[in-house]
């Protein structure tokens, strides 16, 4: 670990070269690695918390002038109870991960004596920018080792403290392994992000640990590709046949488990027809919650006439912007999907083509002010659950289960990088895999492409699959 | 198809929209739709190739007043011999593929009756911009249709003629199909490329299929994604073990087979201990396909020693801009790796630590020189193999096999979109895989996150790996 005082492209040049023999070393030299800094981190966990006590003293007069939020006060403090664990055996999570590099998924005989492999490798170099909790430090490094990638980490100024101790603590464990000394670099040199960002030629992946700020400003100052994602506007759809304690269960967890978080839900599409069976109850539960909804014309006159008058106050009237806005809050916004009736043809038929096109109106909300994150449908129709699951563009698309699902630990991938939104390369929860490429290998005995082709005298590829 | 006349946004914002109800097609819808356009095309030669004629007429006064390159006009020309079949033929290749949507690769039981599955589906709207092949629009957009993708295609101005009629005559074909109207754009109105580059909101991936200077030029000017790759700077590495018979085989046929291909070798490195024994003979097999040498003063020391003087010629100096040059013509940089000399230790266990630090400095020169294309050393080690296809850090990593061989006929994929040197998402040759992302789906009966947990009374999740 070089803790840099030096430019941001010579710690980037040097990420990159020894990127080089990171790629190369093997899984027990990297899993020794991030053993060396779990036992390192627990060693040194005093002169650790002292650090993160002097950066909350100054975080705690800058929250008290109001310079500073309470939240980002409450993520910077290593001595919450259980945070200090939970980083140490965060980073023995990612050592009992498999090896994700290396693995072979495509093998095949072009010819005689003439193979080709699909194995999985690092990407190169990372670029890690975090703003407040510097635990992640430590979760990333361990998770940038174990794929074989070098990473630039740039700390915000919140935790520089914390930040910088930790990363002595896990550069002196780290020069003690293998892992060459460069390929982890922590940046101190305060306003370098745009220039880290322009460096395209050495960094392979930025990922961008913090608000919905930072990550948008990240995408939007740099040419390197970007894991993760600005925006979380979660939406939940009640169709027309939505079971009434379903859809309670559903709303109140997506929205209030945990308010703050990308994959908790805002905006509430309900079919017409459930506007005075289902959707009484749903409110009834959420303002139990203490959550406000924000309602379109219909909706509001169907909660009016349904609820109690005491409740009035929780029921508002929408703007166009409310369905596009990320609350991160107890406030939800709710929008009536209309019953599209059909004149012709026999009943039945009509009803479910008319079901079908309010369906179609549902996703079409979703595309345009969805952010592609995750959105659900309660409805008892596996064919109408089908089609929203299909047609819907989102990295988790959901049927009867709450928004709040989407989450690496929840999905059973151990520990993760971030969620993306992205529609390239990772998308949803990223954990390790999300932090490798692959490379195409051919081991061959001095052919020539020149010998093969349709004419006389010509070889004929032979193409064979063969066992991963 | 819509042969719009509209602005780009609109366009783009007609193909997101289309791109929803493509994404729901069945395989046999949209390889119908590949049926229509191969039929279609066919009848509609006559036709086609008097639009191309008159593209070819243009372009050929052109050429003569020296405004156009030969090759740009041998590219537009449809009536060369095969050309046109093999668009058509092109068409059924794609056909024959397998379904690449709706795979699933991942699936999970994270509690009873609430299942995770991650499964393939298209990326959304594809931006392909062309320059003079005309034949490509009709490869492209049948994997674009294929791959459930929505396209909008941008023409270069040589090539207008063909490609509107191409297009037009695609596009009838797939509107009696039950591929969306809107699902392929052409957009014919011309210096509108800043602008559907700045359309990330709407378009996923950039396909940019033509020179250098284009996919440079979309690199540079979009923050959306590209698929594709600006250089091909390819180098062999004749290892101090090297076959002379390989050598001269693999060398020859990575320059010459055809020497304006990306993946056609620059740069040859020659280990020090070989200038003598392989590095003749490969030169002089150079030399008999008209390949001048441009060489560091040791390798044009012993070439000029080894070789008679009528070849002095053929030997030049090399300058340092040579070793990042893609020539895309009959010159090779040459470059000596020296022989690392150790003074300490036995002999054997001191020449080979000596090789592996040679190995070393010809790593190094491919990471800074080189284009992450594809990279071959000839040797006879394979431990000097494996460390160098795990170290050099490219798309293709070959052991005694022609650069020539990174291509996706080559490789067994059928078609391909391109060769991409990115090392996110799709790298090397990519087909139809390449034009796909994942998302996660949860079939749940309304369950919510807040039920399970560590603490007394909650759930805990199952997480068991089902079958795909």
């Amino acid at each position: 670990m070089s803790l840099t005082e030096s430019t941001p492209e010579a710690a980037a040049r040097a990420a990159s070269l020894s990127a080089r023999g990171l790629a190369v070393l093997p899984f027990s030299a990297r899993n020794d690695a991030l053993t060396a800094m779990h036992d390192a981190l627990m060693a040194n966990k005093e002169a650790i918390l002292a650090a993160n006590a002097r950066d909350m003293a100054r975080a705690t007069s800058a929250s008290e002038s109001g310079q500073l939020s309470q939240s980002v006060l409450k993520r910077l403090d290593l001595s919450r109870p259980g945070k200090y664990q939970d980083m140490l055996s965060g980073i023995l999570d990612v050592r009992r991960l498999d090896d994700p590099i290396g693995k072979v998924d495509l093998r095949s005989r072009l010819d005689d004596g003439l193979e080709l492999e699909r194995v999985s490798c690092p990407i190169g170099v990372l670029l890690i920018i975090f703003e407040a909790r510097p635990e992640v430090i430590a979760n990333i490094a361990a998770l940038a080792i174990k794929s074989g990638n070098a990473a630039i980490l740039k700390g915000g100024k919140e935790s520089t403290d914390s930040f910088e101790t930790i990363a002595r603590v896990i550069g002196a464990a780290v020069d003690g392994t293998q892992v060459p000394n460069a390929a982890i670099q922590l940046v101190k040199t305060r306003d370098v992000i745009d220039q880290l960002l322009g460096l395209d030629r050495y960094i392979d992946l930025v990922i961008p640990r913090g608000g919905n700020e930072l990550v948008r400003y990240v995408k939007d100052h740099t040419k390197i590709p970007v894991l993760g994602h600005a925006d979380g506007l979660c939406s939940v759809y009640l169709h027309a046949d939505a079971d009434k304690d379903m859809a309670v269960k559903v709303v109140v967890d997506s929205k209030c488990d945990y308010p703050a978080a990308c994959n908790a839900a805002e905006t509430l599409l309900v079919h017409e027809s459930v506007l005075t069976t289902v959707l009484p109850a749903v409110a009834r539960a959420l303002f139990a919650k203490g959550v406000s909804l924000r309602c379109d014309d219909t909706a509001k006159a169907a909660l009016k006439k349904a609820l109690p008058p005491t409740s009035a106050a929780l029921v508002q009237d929408s703007t166009e912007e409310d369905y596009n806005t990320e609350f991160l809050d107890l406030i939800m916004a709710v929008k009536t999907v209309p019953a599209v009736t059909h004149t012709n043809g026999d009943e039945a038929a009509s009803k479910s083509s008319g079901e079908d096109a309010s369906l179609d109106l549902a996703i079409a909300h979703i595309s345009s002010h969805g952010s592609k994150h995750t959105d659900c449908i309660v409805t008892t129709s596996s064919e109408a659950a089908e089609k929203f699951m299909s047609s819907v563009d989102a990295a988790g698309v959901y049927w009867n289960a709450s928004t709040r699902f989407a989450d690496g630990m929840r999905y059973g991938f151990g520990t993760e990088v971030g969620i993306s939104t992205n529609k390239i390369h990772s998308r949803g929860p990223v954990g390790l895999e999300g932090l490798t490429i692959y490379k195409y290998k051919i081991k061959g005995h001095g052919q020539t492409a020149g010998e093969y082709g349709d004419g006389a005298g010509k070889r004929k590829y032979k193409h064979e699959k063969l066992a991963v």
